[in-house]
Formats: C-alpha cells, sequence, structure tokens
C-alpha cells in the first residue's frame, strides 16, 4: 500500500544500538530502502545515551547487522558517509540541542531537505522523554517533513495510553504519527481489505445474513522465554490482543471505506470499535500454562519460568467472545483466541459461513449420510505460512454417498517468489508518507476502552498443561484451534 | 448416489460380444460388482446375432476383457458358472422367445428371482427391434424387476426422439428405463450438485443477482478418427451439445429439489429446459477444422479424414449462447463451448461472478493499479482432471500496489485415492434401482425441442485452423478457452 513517492531523508533512531536496531530495524530498512531503490537517499543516525560508538565504528556496527541478517552484498552497499553516530547522553534539553545542531549539520554537509523519521526504538517509559526533547528543542517542525516512529505497547491501558498521546499531540500532528503494529505489514493482512473488497462473491457474504462467526487466533508454541520482566506485567490481553488481535478484528469487520487510503480505513477501523458491546465478565477466559509437552520437548510450567513471581496470576492465554452491535454484524459472535505454549504456532481468521438453510443431504437413497453438512469456512492465515483456504463440503467419491469437507486452497509462498517482512513494507511506508498499515490514535484509545472492563477486573487464570489447547474452559467460548479447518500442522521454525 | 440395495440379478447384454461390451462395459461391470460386493450375485447373459461363442468360449472372451482393463486377479475372480452366451439371429418373435426361455432356465438353475438388467449396446437402429422383441416375448414383466439401459444418441431430432420414447413406453414404464449419459457418472458432475446445495457460500450467490455468465465447455484435441461413419451424420451439436452439454446446463441451473432423488431431481432439470428461450441465430456458430498443428503433430483438416465426404457441411465445433428465462437466471447468458481438434482436452463450468460494484483499487496511493479487478470464477473441472478452483484477486506482494488473480483450487485426484469411472457408478445404480443420473424421456425431448431452431437451419460452418480455438467468429460469443481461467494445460492420456 504505498502513498507518495519517497523522498531522500534522516533516519534518526532513538536506541540504535539496541537489540530491535540490531535484530529487525536495521536489516529490514535495508530492504525497505533496497525494495525503494533509495539506497543512496537515505541517511542514518544512530542516536544512544553513551559515546561508546562513533561514525565509523558504528558504520561498522551497522555492516555487522546487516551480515548476519541479509548477506555480504547488502551490507557491502551501505556507504560509510550515509552512516552517522550520535550521543544523547541523559537526554537533557541541551542534549536534543546538541542532536539538533548535529542533525542541520548532516542535513548541509549531504545537501539533504530536512526530512526526518524519528524512530523511538525505545523502552516505552522513555518514550514522553524523547517525544518531549524533540519537542522542545524544535525538531518536530522543519524544513522539509518530520515523521516519528513508535512501536507498541501504546500504553497499558486506557489513561496511559491517552496520557502518552496527549503529549504526543503536543508536539507532534496525528499526520506525522506513526504506530508500528508488525501485523498489519503483512502482506495477508493488507490482502484482507482486497479480498473483502475486490471479490464480490465474498463481500457479498460478508454480513450478518450468511456469515456464522468470526474467530481470530493467535497461537504461540514457545513460553514466556527470557522475557518474563516485560511479559509478566503485560500478559496476553495486552501482548496480543489489545493491539495485533483488535486490529484485525477491526480490518474484518470494517464497512467498505470511501477511498483506499489511510484516513478512510482508519475513519471506519474506528467506527468497528466503537460499535463493540460491553464485553461480559463470562465472555472472558484467561489460562495459565503449567509444566507439559510442546511437541517432544517437556517444557517448564509459567511459573518455573526465569523471573516470573511464584504468585503471579499473569495471563499466558485469553479466549473472549466479542460483539460487534453494528448494522452489518449484529448477532455474529467474534472470537478472539490466543496464547503460549499452544501446540503449535499459528495465526488465522476463521470466517465460518451460515450452513445451508436446508440439509439435502441427510438422507440419500434411504440411508442417512455419514454426516451433516459442515458449514463453509474461509481461513486467511497469517503465520507461520500465509495464504488462504475456503473449505467447502464436496461428495467423496464412490459408494456410500457421504460429504467430505475439502479445503479450496492457495499459499502465498507457494504462489510468489518472496513475500516483504512486515517491517519492510512498513518502513517504506514510512518513508513514502503512507499512514494506511499505521495504528491511529482514536484507534489505540478504543481498542484501551473495549478492554477496559476485562483488565479493570480480570478474571483467574484455569490452569492449562503446556502442549494443549489452553484451558478446558475456553472450548465454550470459542472452536479450539485444533478443530479449526486447518491444514497438517507445522512445526516452529 | 446410491439408491436401494442391489439384488441379485441377470445381466443380459445385447451386443454382448460388440466393442462397448469389450472396451467398457464388460470390464466396468466387474468393477461395479466388485465395488457392490456383488460379485457372486450376477449372472452375466452375453446375446449376439452369431453362434461365434458358447458359454464356455465365451467366458473365455469375458476373461480376456477384464485381463486387458483390470488386471488378472479379477479377472480369475469370474466363475465360468456366472457368465453365458445366447445367439439371438436375426432377433424374430421366435428368436425372442427361445431367448425368454433360457433366461427362465438360467434363473432356475441359479435360483435367481427374476431380475433382469438389458442392456442395449447396440447401434442406435437396432434400438425398436430389440425393445420391441423384448416386450412382445413378455419379458418387459416377471417375476423380478426387469430394467432397459439404453445408450445415446436418444434420436437424432426431436421426431425421432419421440419415437423412440413411444416404443419404449409401449413395453417399459418410465421408471424402467435408464438412459445412459456418461457424463453425469462422472463423481464432479454429481457433485455438482453437493457443491450447490450442502455450501451455502455458493447458494446464495447462485442467481442472477451475482452471476455474470456461465461457460461450459468440452474442448477435445482429437480429430473425427476413424468415426466419421456416425460423426459426419451427426456432428458435434449432436455429438456433444444435446445430450452432455445440456445435461450438465441444467444440474447448473436447477432449482433446489424437494429431495435428493431422482424423480425430484429430473423434475427440476425439466424445468430449466422449458424456461431456455428460442435461440437466436446470431447466437450460434459452427465451425470445422482444417489441416493445421495439435500440439507437435500436423493433422489433417476434417474434410481430408476418412470417410468424410468431400463437401461435408458438418460441425465440428459450436459456440452457441443460451438464456434461461427463469426467475434466478433471467438475464444471466450461458455460454456452451465445445469441438474437435482445438488445443487440448479440457471440459470445465466456469461460473462467472459479477464484480465489486465499485472499483476501490483502481488508484492506490496516487498510483493507477495495473489493472481492474477481475470478476470472481468458479471452474469446476470435469475432464481430464476433475476438481475445482475459485479463482479470486489477491494483492501482489510487495511495491507497487497491484492485483492479481489466483486460484483457490481442490483436486479430486489429489485428495482421494482412486475415482470411480462414469460406467462403474451408472452400472452400480441401475443394479441398486437409482435413476437419478439418467436422463428421463422429457429431458431428451425437452433438449431436442430447445436445439430445434438450430437444427432445423443450420448454420454454414467457418474454418478453424486444427490447433486453434476455434473459428475468430465464436469469441463474440463466449471467452475463448485458452481465457477461461484454467490452469497448466494438460496434455491429452
Amino acid at each position: 500500500m504505498s502513498g507518495g513517492k519517497a523522498e531522500p531523508a534522516l533516519f534518526v533512531i532513538f536506541g540504535g544500538t539496541g537489540d530491535l536496531a540490531k535484530r529487525k530495524l536495521l536489516p529490514e530498512l535495508a530492504r525497505a530502502l533496497h525494495a525503494g531503490g533509495l539506497e543512496n537517499d537515505v541517511h542514518v543516525v544512530g542516536v544512544a545515551p553513551t559515546a561508546e560508538f562513533d561514525d565509523a565504528s558504528y558504520y561498522e556496527f551497522v555492516r555487522g547487522c546487516l551480515e548476519q541478517s541479509i548477506h555480504s552484498d547488502a551490507a557491502s552497499q551501505v556507504s560509510p558517509e550515509r552512516i552517522h553516530y550520535h550521543t544523547i547522553g541523559d537526554g537533557t534539553p541541551a542534549d536534543y540541542a546538541a542532536l539538533g545542531k548535529h542533525l542541520d549539520t548532516i542535513e548541509t554537509e549531504h545537501e539533504l531537505e530536512g526530512n526526518r523519521v524519528y524512530y523511538l526504538a525505545l523502552p516505552p517509559p522513555v518514550f514522553p522523554l524523547a517525544i518531549r526533547g524533540l519537542g522542545e528543542a524544535g525538531m518536530n517542525q522543519g524544513r522539509g517533513w518530520r515523521r516519528l516512529v513508535i512501536e507498541k505497547p501504546f500504553g497499558k491501558d486506557l489513561e496511559t495510553a491517552q496520557a502518552l498521546n496527549n503529549v504526543l499531540h503536543r508536539y507532534f500532528d496525528e499526520k506525522q504519527v506513526y504506530r508500528i503494529d508488525h501485523y498489519l505489514g503483512k502482506d495477508t493482512v493488507q490482502n484482507l481489505l482486497v479480498l473483502r473488497f475486490a471479490n464480490s462473491l465474498l463481500e457479498s457474504a460478508w454480513s450478518r445474513d450468511r456469515v456464522h462467526s468470526v474467530q481470530i487466533t493467535a497461537c504461540e508454541s514457545i513460553g514466556v522465554g527470557t522475557r518474563a520482566g516485560y511479559y509478566d506485567q503485560s500478559g496476553c490481553m495486552k501482548d496480543m490482543i489489545q493491539n495485533h488481535l483488535m486490529q484485525v478484528l477491526t480490518l474484518v469487520a470494517m464497512e467498505v471505506p470511501s477511498a483506499f487510503e489511510a484516513e478512510a480505513i482508519r475513519y471506519e477501523k474506528v467506527k468497528v470499535l466503537r460499535r463493540i458491546s460491553e464485553i461480559k465478565p463470562e465472555d472472558v477466559v484467561f489460562g495459565q500454562y503449567t509444566t507439559g509437552r510442546v511437541g517432544n520437548e517437556k517444557v517448564p510450567g509459567y511459573l518455573d519460568e526465569p523471573n516470573v513471581p511464584d504468585d503471579s496470576k499473569t495471563e499466558t492465554f485469553v479466549a473472549m467472545k466479542l460483539m460487534v452491535d453494528s448494522w452489518r454484524w449484529s448477532g455474529v459472535p467474534f472470537y478472539l483466541w490466543a496464547g503460549k505454549r499452544l501446540p503449535y504456532r499459528s495465526s488465522r481468521i476463521a470466517v465460518r459461513f451460515k450452513p445451508a438453510p436446508v440439509s439435502l443431504f441427510e438422507v440419500v437413497g434411504g440411508r442417512r449420510a455419514e454426516r451433516e453438512c459442515l458449514t463453509d469456512v474461509l481461513v486467511i492465515k497469517l503465520q507461520p505460512d500465509e495464504g488462504f483456504s475456503l473449505h467447502v463440503d464436496v461428495k467423496r467419491p464412490g459408494e456410500p454417498f457421504a460429504l467430505q469437507e475439502v479445503p479450496l486452497s492457495f499459499d502465498y509462498d507457494e504462489a510468489f517468489e518472496k513475500i516483504p517482512g512486515a517491517y519492510q513494507t512498513l518502513l517504506l511506508d514510512v518513508l513514502e508518507g503512507n499512514q494506511t498499515l499505521f495504528v491511529h490514535a482514536d484507534e489505540v484509545e478504543g481498542s484501551w476502552k473495549v478492554l477496559a472492563p476485562v483488565l479493570n477486573a480480570p478474571p483467574e487464570p484455569e490452569l492449562y498443561r503446556a502442549g494443549e489447547w489452553g484451558p478446558k474452559e475456553a472450548a465454550k467460548l470459542a472452536i479450539p484451534e485444533s478443530h479449526l479447518w486447518q491444514d497438517a500442522p507445522k512445526e516452529d521454525a
């Protein structure tokens, strides 16, 4: 979903030596610049607290990241004169003034027009400091455009999200702000809109008249690993549901936008959030994994993971039912289902259509058919494979007469040579000024608002054995992933 | 589509030593008996004019047919005591009386209950003689059931079809008559009804509201070969359109039947035929192939084939447009398209859905998309492969924004171990008394009636080079098969 043309710019990374920059951002930026033909037009400035690097050694650092993640060819194309380093110190007003001067100097030296991306690859508590620093130093405006990119979490509840948005909007217009939810960068997620609005067969069935239910799942087979410090404070609701799954829900449920562009699409997504009914306590199940087996591996329970408090009530699994009380969706349940230490990794959307009004094939030739018709299901696979399958009933060949469900399927990987990574897509969009795949302030706040009743009075997590499909209590709310019309399970990569 | 239980019976083959019996009927009967667990319950009586065989040598003949077509195991399971031979001579009343006595004797000897299938594997001109012979000798009724199977062509126009039905109905009730159209025995054709009536997503779109057009094609790559004696009298209209394609059309267009059984389904099919509007001369294109290349082979034109008269005007290709003026289909064109010496063999139904009402993706991010949205198409493949594909538009991964049509597909062969042959299915249905997949007298006459205006004033055939998609005049009527949303072409088996 490209916007305008990408222009020469400074790409300023706060946290330029951190883990995110190293593993994701620098390699994906290199890919995005290559894909957009921008290799010679964008200068990178790494910003970090200490003077551990200078321009030359930061250049070596960047090359090292690219060599590990892409290949040495790409790394060798990076020119040292387009890689810069800046020490921000404690981030005092004077420190930001100095940064401003440094950036001006780089722009002058390289005849750049003043376009800048500020990418906050920082821990969330530091966001306000950096935003204020940039704003007070007058770097929020300038000769060219100024764009600010921030990563989730966008607050940890409605109040903190509103506070963060208030700080942002004091210095930056919403049009300058790019909130990254990497789910939105996936081609299949973007494709959801194409699938819906370019294919009349699907669009005509996409409403309460024809849809029985929608289930959105994000299953992980991994546990919390070394991330307990973050995860135990967050839990599955804030880690997966509030952002990724709610974003996917809005894309599934939204009305057709007036145009295929950021403002129109984001407006429709916000409308969906506003029509979600208050969640009832009985429509939410939390879970927490105990010791078990995933695949062939024996794995520890959540409470036995490093840095998890013995009495943690943090949920590692959520199943919940939402009702979108809009003209289109009234009466159709949306099930969200996410968790860790489930049997395998799988994120997908299953749109289940209503059954045929009459079961014509229940009795054929005096014999009862083996089973009644299933409903049709459209499965949109987000990861680890991207693709779709439409599950329909056909006649099994031969005698006796029997129906069988089969998938009509399409795999992105098989059909296309390579799919760009989510970050690559999103970084190029930032440089092109296209906000379609970024999360608007109203969406962030709308999502927190929807989930507030659950977050304010979270249910006790039910236990489930690692390697099972969540606690058994969840089955009353949704169809276990194991029945979710899937192809053969894939192992984690 | 099984009916009642199959019962012990005599299977009497008129033309028991002919080509059809040898190549198709005997091997497929063996398969049907095996599939139905009837190996020990059915006796075969080969009937032929001369005394060239007796029971023992006919047994060897049958074994030979099975060994060639199936495998020696199946052949070795045929017991000589269940294979019989009868010489019918000229088919005088006395000859038929003798046959009756012989059959009675076999039934008495083997304690059979009098159930009989009379299979007329005869040239069409001989049909009335055999039917009268059976009827006048009183073999049309008896202790058990009596069923008569006949092969196409069912007449060569409305009048001859009516005359044949009159002879049939003088001696046999329509419930005793099994008119074979082997297209109906294909699992995919039967599956069409399951696909339509078990899958609400498709059924809800299956009308003039959502369907743009329907195209039914039967393309052959072979020429007339050694069959000119028959084919030059018949032509593509009578060889393919009147039976196979019209049958498929009625299955695509019919309303939901009151039950999944023969009478209800055949009633709905007849209703479709009654609502087809009179075909206009400008809606029909005939073609005849000239010398050309099919694949890598240079092939002769139709007039150069053995036994084709130099001045033959017989059509080897037909494209035509039909309108089904029913509540459901008013305004939706049905295109039929069939011919010989086309680039490859392919029979399929393409249901093309209407495009999305608004082209949301024409302009994205200020750039015009590479092409407009195509409509969605459901392709049902009948041969050489059986399966379906639903062709939808997706986003091509990466930049710039572009749509691409991809198939969601399902292949019968890949999903199921083996598909029964059409004859196998149909022969078992005869033994089980299930007429669902056989053609009712009203359907035969209805189809001839629809085509009468064309047959009474056939257009001059336009020439097309062998290996091309018919004459260029046909393109105005339908979409050439080459554009018909197909997977990679398959070579003739």
